[in-house]
């Protein structure tokens, strides 16, 4: 087996940036992590809903890292027009993200049912926009965590044929059946798959908050699922991390356990973890690198003069990621991982 | 609708009530709850696993209450001998718990096969002993904290058959299939349900490390199961609370959450909730008071010169329970409830 791989670096097509103090701390974690590619979360507060605002967090966040391509999103909620989408697409951003209403993070604002919207989706097929899904539908009396995204597939098959041209991708897939969906979707049909999510299992959350995040993750059955898609060199899969970090303080010792694992400082490394433990570090880049690129049409985006060379060399990983003011606790803190990072000339 | 019941004092058929400080703090809140029977697990450090030991934590128990009756039971490990069985029997000792082997708090000493342990099953049902079942199979790579449970019916149906006169209870009923599957045992088999997992399901423990237990509460179907199972004056199911107390700081800002809810001070409170919003306060006593004695074979027991009335009355459970050095977060905890309950005379 070899024991370093040199890629293109990654582009994670799922991340949170946050705002202020932990925007500051994580964002400079996406290079570390490997990726130069940051596709970026409008899950703030307030939520990024419009050009401008969606244009001033690329500012934000170029300025405190000026080497990482940060591809923007707006949020979507009732106030978005067709006339923004259009101006937003104009503008350089790339897509917009669906929450259902409280299921996750900063998803107050979202949404309950689809049909309004309509015409929103129309325009961004028209304008070329990606929209992302949190596909989860919202809670009720008979649903739970765990049949939340088997609940909400039929609302992306329905989407997926109202506007076949327009590129969907369901979000941080975390089951068996959303695997089967997206590969029984059309062409305009992706599906983003989490680093930790090839990790863990519902026991691995339930009585750890720092794996605890939303869609949670489910069974071996389901993981295993997610494995196979990630390594089998199938287009429609590729690495969206959510990075979702929070203050340690909301992770642990809170009333409410905050969802969210921050996996940003170290992505490539536990995304090569699984692909050695099943024998295809040759299909690594295509599902870091080269996958989501190509279904984003972004090919040629951060792929400049530098690479990503991982080597099988173990690391530890830190036990908290802090400048002074916050601490985020990484995935996996002070476990051993097997495949170091560095940036390399191309 | 009534506003108010008098009943038999309530008989908790599965407590945990620690050691030293915690239960110093826990055990008078065994009446405080509504109950005159404590069915008191061994799983201390060490464990209890013979008749001296046993006989020893009930008197610490007594000093600490007079006024409940505690039924004492021992922890099976190879070491359970079929002498110990009969020694503990003539002693007044109760039952035999069973943990499977890591599956919960302090269970690192349990089983994990249990062929080796018929000899003990033929000599508790010789001696009219009760074995008490903690029903899910250890943690494995294909199975997870959901599958548990179900996994573990086939060697309740097994022990069923292979002792018919063992009295067995599966302890904390959490799925549909679990009451499906004491149904369909003959008499010797019965089935405890906490009051909390008639109120949660794992939405609820999801992100809440104080509705955390094990086995965890599983979808709303399965709670819809217990619920029905609860009220329908079947007496093959009653009230065991696996009230499992844990100091705050071991529940909420640990490194792993301990598995366990503390339901013991508000116990009846907890319970009457559901009854009433089934309109099945008819059914209440005989859950909570008259099943449990009779699977037990102890009718008489802890009803004496009490009863125990409920008043439909809005109460508001403690933010936590403490004595200056332990504090104890209650399930439901600074929530409402609307049944108080106070001691009478009978």
């Amino acid at each position: 087996m070899a024991t370093s791989i040199t890629i293109l670096p990654a582009a994670d097509f799922h991340v949170h940036l946050r705002q202020d103090a932990l925007m500051r701390l994580v964002t400079p974690t996406v290079r570390q992590g490997g990726a130069s590619i940051a596709y970026v979360m409008p899950n703030l507060t307030p939520p990024i809903t419009t050009t401008e605002m969606a244009m001033n967090y690329k500012k934000e966040l170029q300025a405190i890292e000026p080497n990482v391509e940060f591809m923007m999103t707006l949020y979507l909620t009732a106030d978005l027009t067709v006339e923004e989408v259009k101006k937003a697409a104009a503008a350089g951003v790339s897509g917009v993200k669906v929450y259902p209403a409280g299921v996750t993070t900063n998803s107050s604002a979202g949404v309950s049912t689809y049909e309004p919207f309509y015409p929103i989706f129309a325009a961004m097929e028209e304008v070329n926009m990606v929209l992302n899904l949190h596909g989860e539908v919202p809670p009720s009396p008979t649903n739970s965590v765990l049949t939340a995204e088997h609940d909400f597939l039929p609302t992306l098959i329905d989407l997926a044929k109202r506007f076949p041209k327009l590129r969907i991708v369901l979000e941080h897939c975390t089951t068996k059946d959303a695997i089967e969906t997206v590969k029984n979707c059309g062409p305009n049909v992706a599906g983003s798959i989490t680093a930790h999510h090839l990790h863990i299992t519902i026991d691995s959350w339930a009585d750890n908050p720092f794996c605890y995040c939303k869609p949670v993750a489910k069974t071996p059955e389901d993981r295993a699922a997610l494995i196979e898609a990630a390594v089998s060199g199938d287009p429609r899969f590729f690495l969206g991390s959510d990075s979702a970090p929070h203050p340690r303080e909301k992770k642990s010792g809170a009333a409410r356990i905050a969802a969210g694992v921050f996996t940003q400082s170290r992505l490539l490394s536990y995304a090569a973890e699984i692909f050695d433990k099943q024998g295809k570090m040759d299909k690594f880049e295509d599902f870091v690198s080269n996958f989501g690129r190509k279904f984003y049409q972004v090919e040629g985006l951060g792929v400049g003069t530098e690479k990503v060379k991982l080597t099988k060399k173990p690391i530890k990983v830190e036990s908290e990621v802090w400048d002074g003011e916050l601490v985020v606790v990484p995935f996996m803190a002070t476990e051993e991982l097997q495949w170091d990072i560095e940036w390399v000339k191309a």
